[in-house]
């Protein structure tokens, strides 16, 4: 399964490439979205409710090292997952984990990893219901499955309309420095846009604003951003002391924000959505741009405003 | 997450010592079987149907190595999980992938391995509704989680009464020969038992019957094993012939069966049983021994009858 060749190596190609790739192979094995593969879970029709289900990874050394306590190390495995649970709108009900563990992993480490998986599942009424042990040479990593379920709508990522305002919870970026580890996933806050009317499409951001707002824009549209808008967290601040770049770069590009980012319809006055939402939540939400019909070329890009604008999607990834 | 200490690595625990610590550090979390961990799959109470919900891993140079095609490989994957929702009575439904993946991966042997998956999810009825990637540093993995549904009652591990006689399907032992790669899930077989009344509990054998045999003797009981009417498969006496173990060995203790182990309540007439099997299934069935009450410190063992028998449970271990 390894190659030489660098054209053929996963590295060379980065994880969306590689997605589309797999829908590709799989052909209709793979339902369109959100049955499927392409937003942050899959609906999976039922008798009553309807059922979400969604998977993420914890590797050693790419998303928590020897700094991070295996406690929240175990906790960030569960709250990765209700943060794509909150992302649908869907509230958690059940979890399975896998554990890829090499010889040399200590039980110790282990108990206490259990001990975030434990406590989060109870913060969050989550059953885990099983898993599976494997044993591997070097890695160590996780594996979560998360099924929820939501009795209205979903909150899908490209249902947005032209003319729709975007819109980020929370502040964005130096990730690392915390609250990768530290960050609440927005779930109350989640099931509430779903059921908003106003609504039309929403994510979580996990690999960096930049690189996720492409997914959330709609066909035949781009997104005009005011860079100016976008809020910048203080340890994306801290983080551009000790990096030499600008604390927006850092906000626009660092991964692991679990903020949510949605597009509400524009005959919703904004005043009065930040005022419902307020009534709500003590989180912040920002207006950072909107929705706009594109038919040339530049369809399905991002268009920035103001005083700052990247060059191109620099977000996050896995394999650079 | 790594010691030097040897008392404190997971090699020194084995698999069923480190799943009984996680139940221990689990605690509420984990519900019991059949709603948690303790069976092929989990059951997840639901409106109409129950869900049933597995998980399984495949990790290249154990699972798999050079020598398998990718496509097996894939197809292995899946086989892998319907045994386990076999084993329950249920049926395959939906199916969400995890890679986990280093950046030397080739994206070739990665579509040949997708193409296994397409396949035989399309053989099995399986949508495929989402997925992660991650990369690692070295190791190769997969995890797959499957989810399915049963009408009626499901087949669990630990409902077996004494005086049922105990079954295995087809042949045993030599699976690393070719079955591990080659075999089908006893899909239907499994359903059939779910449903039939005389059938008191059943489960896959994918760790050695002799390993397996455990997880099924129910609780105040032991395991008694005609060690001659163990049915051995031509694979491994071929296996025998390189090793120099008895071919019964082999058939006792190699993993990756994919059989299924069941009990029947001993009003029911094994004549009868056979000849309702045959009705449906050209799989062979044997009859290998019984369940016994026990009341002694023998209990949950496994005593061996006939002309062979194993000293203790040396069923396939994952971290030896």
């Amino acid at each position: 399964p390894f190659t030489d060749l660098e054209d053929q190596q996963v590295q060379r190609h980065g994880e969306r490439e590689l997605i589309r790739r797999i829908m590709d192979w799989l052909g209709d094995v793979s339902p369109p979205s959100p049955h499927g593969i392409g937003d942050d879970a899959a609906v999976i029709n039922f008798t009553k409710d309807n059922l979400v289900i969604t998977k993420d990874s914890l590797v050693f050394g790419k998303h928590f090292n020897e700094e991070a306590s295996a406690e929240l190390a175990g906790a960030k495995l569960i709250k990765r997952n209700v943060s794509d649970i909150a992302a649908m709108g869907a509230s958690p009900l059940h979890a399975i984990v896998a554990c890829l563990l090499p010889p040399s992993t200590s039980i110790d480490w282990l108990k206490d990893f259990y001990r975030g998986l434990r406590k989060t599942s109870e913060a969050f009424n989550i059953k885990l219901v099983g898993g599976d042990i494997t044993s591997t040479f070097q890695d160590l990593a996780f594996t979560l499955t998360l099924v929820g379920t939501h009795a209205g709508k979903s909150l899908t990522r490209k249902t947005g309309k032209p003319g729709d305002t975007l819109w980020v919870s929370g502040s964005l970026g130096g990730s690392i420095l915390q609250k990768h580890l530290t960050f609440t996933p927005r779930l109350q806050e989640g099931k509430w846009l779903a059921g908003h009317p106003a609504v039309h499409s929403g994510m979580d951001i996990s690999d960096g604003l930049a690189t996720d707002l492409l997914h959330l824009c709609p066909p035949r549209c781009c997104l005009e951003i005011d860079s100016d808008a976008i809020p910048i967290s203080n340890d994306a601040m801290r983080l551009s002391k000790q990096s030499g770049k600008e604390a927006i770069y850092h906000a626009l590009t660092d991964g692991e924000d679990y903020e949510l980012l949605f597009t509400v319809g524009n005959d919703k006055n904004p005043i009065e959505f930040i005022q419902e939402w307020k009534d709500q939540f003590e989180t912040d939400i920002s207006c950072i741009g909107k929705v706009v019909t594109q038919s040339s070329q530049d369809q399905h890009s991002i268009q920035y405003r103001g005083s700052y604008s990247l060059e191109k999607s620099q977000g996050y990834e896995h394999f650079k």
